[in-house]
């Protein structure tokens, strides 16, 4: 077997519906593979296009630019995007990162949904969080529809697995930290909280938050609400948590 | 057919799967069916049970103190939840409202995902805002999914439906009117904006935003945001205009 026939079994190897232990991922529609193209082009295995898309030619031309391989191939794109209207896949090896030491991070511990995750990341990099780092167990940050929540900005941010915070605690030890929890001993309120440059938001899981273990790391904050709510949605804390530090402090 | 017996029909009549012309709705699972028995008992027809869940007394007190009636009824309760895992459901009459014209206002114009509608309730009652107008077509806000996402936090505002703006405009002409959108000619950062005690913050649909038309009312407003993503989520920018406007802003 040649190299060329080699490539060529490479790229026509039958690809599956998604599977979270899978070494590659999709990102379905054009707005999330433009994103892909253009935040992390060396990962892509190859861009699927529709023959009936109206806008193949600006596909074509990005991933030209990038030497990308582009296919024509509806069949594989009604099977692996499992809808309608799905006109555009990218097929991307899964990466790690290291988060940038001397920036702000976000921290989610324990996140379990996808779209609330991808919402996230959308925020994050929205008020120029570029670096998220993500506790295990947690919903799969690579699943096609965590993608399309984050709608393709998970290619702009660094992002990094670990499997207790400390791990991260001690890799990222000069980041000052506060916990979106409450303390009855000493939380803070979101607007009088202080706000250096080198912080790290930590927010945990949709329905349980943080675990108590977290009421002795840093500061406590909390967002002043009203009695008629048992709690905000995490995307919708995470986000105001976000912007009150980034933007909403003048950066 | 004596009284007995009619009362007997009226309790007993197939409740169907949710249809968005049906008269009532349906609130699945016990956390949203105790915040309406809470806040609008008197549009409950009944509250079904289901024989295995386990913390029946709890339910049924709620419901005996305001004279609502209870049913065990495993069959239909599947049958309208249309999902696994719900042990309590309310059945109740949809209502009208109007907004109190002394308190500020969100209002939504055409937005088109329950699960969104139903997330901004929960945000807008969790700052301190309880009333809500919102202007059609939109989703419906009477949805089990809606009230589902709002965690029963629609039974805790005030909410009406407008089929224009302008009819909304005309009865709560007080109100100083904030756009969430881009004006090239005068637009403000959300910090530097003015917060006045009776406001309205008006928000587009999820895809297309506010329509022009909306430029040259009251004063467009936008969250400022980096260049790599090409806008925030709805219910993000609904999230951070209103803490903005209510407790971020000491209220």
């Amino acid at each position: 077997m040649n190299r060329d026939t080699k490539m060529n079994v490479n790229q026509t190897e039958p690809l599956k519906s998604y599977k979270k232990d899978f070494q590659y991922s999709y990102t379905l529609g054009a707005f999330p593979t433009i994103e892909l193209i253009d935040g992390r082009p060396d990962t892509i295995r190859k861009v699927l296009i529709h023959t009936e898309y109206t806008d193949k030619e600006h596909v074509e031309q990005l991933c030209a630019k990038k030497n990308i391989p582009v296919e024509y191939n509806n069949k594989i794109i009604q099977k692996v995007s499992d809808k309608e209207n799905c006109f555009v896949v990218g097929v991307f090896e899964k990466y790690q990162d290291e988060l940038n030491k001397n920036l702000p991070h976000i921290v989610l511990v324990n996140p379990s949904n996808m779209g609330n995750l991808g919402t996230i990341i959308r925020t994050a990099v929205g008020f120029g969080i570029y670096d998220l780092a993500v506790i295990t167990p947690c919903a799969d940050i690579y699943n096609p529809k965590t993608v399309r929540s984050s709608m393709g900005a998970l290619f702009r941010l660094r992002h990094q697995c670990f499997s207790t915070f400390e791990e991260y605690e001690k890799l990222y030890s000069n980041h000052e930290i506060f916990t979106f929890m409450l303390n009855k001993d000493k939380t803070l309120t979101l607007s009088e909280c202080p706000k250096p440059e080198l912080y790290s938001l930590v927010f945990g899981n949709e329905a349980t938050g943080l675990p108590e273990t977290f009421l002795n790391k840093g500061t406590s904050i909390m967002i002043p609400q009203s009695k008629d709510v048992d709690s905000l949605n995490l995307t919708i804390a995470v986000g105001i948590g976000t912007y009150a530090f980034s933007v909403g402090n003048g950066r």
